[in-house]
């Protein structure tokens, strides 16, 4: 394989965070190493967190991970049945999978919601939607349909990943305090620009907490310096507006081009793309060229052949992007590998 | 309450590791923070420890601590009965009581492996043996004793707590290879002085992991940074060997001063001792002189009443330690505080 120009293939934050910021953390949390965490760093980024979320600070939960969560949960509720977007965030499908889930997908298409709050009726399951969704980038339920559908069947658990809430400022977080049945997800690892911290929220009605968290475990599951390192990014947030500002500037740029050279893409409301590019080995051609996108239709199957997820990154790396793209097209509309030509 | 004079409440190495072990590694970790974890540094950590622990690679999990291996098994064995000694490590009954297990205790007595052997037989179960016992500090179990109640029910799933390995140098990991319903646990919270930075391991049977583990989800559930410092500790481990002595050293010396005092206190095989001092209120008045330590009768109930376990720390704590028991004891034979005196 070339030379790595683009690393666009997990949605990333392409910039770390400003490395000023963390040293002195560090080093003040390190000399404790040796002891485990203080109470007071988990209750201080709660406490941060949930002003920055606009809750109180009891409906916050931190662990090094939302699939942690999503396992705290599913361990609790037994009727193993999940219902889900298709498509959706497919490292969760993977994981429902592994715990014996029965697993329902409702297709993303105009009938969705409506779809959605049939089956939802059937009997309590686990209803898991990313929103935005990954990896159409795309707001797919709103506060009004999820109210309707929370009305219906009370006793469903209803989890919503907003791991890209920064890039698109909607949320049903206000939803939480008055449904003790709906949880929401959030991480630093997107906009936060701290994916390799390991710092994720969810926001959660107490009395749900209270079933599904066992406080003196879920708690001790963050290091010392992840917390420390989190607690000072959270202190000095404004690098994650600059990051978030490039970010959406770029994806406006980035979609206005794709359209230019005539391909499918959705607008999005995250740090990433979705692009119908026609070609079906399009990964396989990009990686060639030093760029690593995820590759939909080995994920999703024979629908989304050609279809790839693209994460935004700096300027340098979209170039690259947008550069081996029109090359791929170019040589391709010369030789045969469109869908059509190989099928 | 008074200043702290020693903090002997938790087990933790008193001693943080050198911190020039651990700056270059955190300098070159940090600046790829915003990436999510690169696959070779769990690889690395892993063989690492395999070599450590003298097994081979793909035996040895990571995660940020044994709760999360615990849960994950827990979430896929589903009979819901586990099988514990009692006493056991407090935290992990908690556990399983908040996951809705039937729990089967098992007096810690000289009967208590021909007991196991019996309960096992009924159906299959979880059997969790902390293997040095938390809070006795014994060996309870040898590996003839796991390997006949193995083969009477290959269906039980044996976790074996090994947390105070290095303390006591006594390890059923060969057991593992055999049985692949033997699963044995690690920390670099003990004689790693590593609590802060959760790093916990379990050398289990690849047939049994596939089962039970799911590589892609668990192996992001680290952060980077711990990752990164817990290969440079395993990697410069002599300051270990360092700490383990002179805990062993420091524990013989208190034991001894105890016994002079005419407190009944086990042989331990760990960093921490438990003492029968027949004064019910003493963890707190241990607390008024400034010394932490674990209040059984609290955690165990009546039984306990007046043992406590104590952590062995550096010399300094050690001595504030006995030094308080002492003025405790003398204060008690004049006033009334005995059990037998409150009784």
């Amino acid at each position: 394989m070339s030379k790595i120009l683009a690393k666009l293939d997990q949605n990333e934050s392409p910039i770390p965070p400003p490395d000023n910021l963390l040293l002195n953390r560090y080093k003040d949390i390190v000399k404790d190493i040796n002891r485990y965490q203080r109470g007071e760093l988990y209750e201080y980024l709660r406490e941060l967190y949930a002003e920055y979320a606009g809750v109180d600070k009891e409906y916050v939960w931190i662990q090094p991970g939302m699939d942690l969560f999503f396992e705290d949960i599913l361990i609790i509720e037994n009727n193993k049945r999940i219902i889900v977007p298709y498509p959706s965030y497919f490292l969760f499908i993977e994981q429902v999978k592994h715990y014996g889930y029965n697993i329902v997908r409702i297709p993303l298409n105009e009938r969705f919601v409506q779809e959605l709050s049939i089956v939802s009726r059937d009997k309590p399951s686990i209803i898991y939607i990313d929103n935005p969704n990954n990896p159409t980038g795309k707001i797919i339920v709103s506060k009004n349909d999820i109210t309707l559908i929370a009305e219906i069947n009370s006793d469903n658990i209803f989890l919503i990943d907003e791991a890209y809430y920064e890039f698109c400022n909607y949320t049903l977080k206000d939803l939480v305090k008055e449904y003790d049945n709906i949880v929401v997800f959030r991480t630093m690892s997107k906009a936060f620009s701290f994916a390799g911290g390991r710092v994720a929220f969810s926001i959660i009605n107490p009395s749900l907490a209270r079933k599904v968290f066992y406080y003196n475990i879920v708690r001790f599951r963050l290091s010392t310096i992840s917390l420390g390192l989190a607690i000072a990014l959270l202190e000095n947030k404004s690098y994650m507006n600059d990051i978030v500002d490039l970010i959406r500037s770029e994806r406006k740029r980035v979609i206005k081009r794709i359209r230019e050279i005539g391909l499918q893409v959705n607008s999005s409301c995250t740090n990433f793309i979705m692009v119908n590019t026609g070609i079906p080995k399009i990964a396989e051609l990009l990686q060639k060229e030093g760029v690593l996108v995820k590759d939909l239709g080995k994920i999703l199957g024979r629908e989304y052949l050609g279809y790839i997820r693209v994460t935004i990154g700096i300027p340098r790396e979209n170039n690259a992007f947008l550069y081996a793209l029109e090359k791929i097209i170019a040589e391709c509309s010369q030789s045969r590998c469109t869908i059509h030509d190989t099928s």
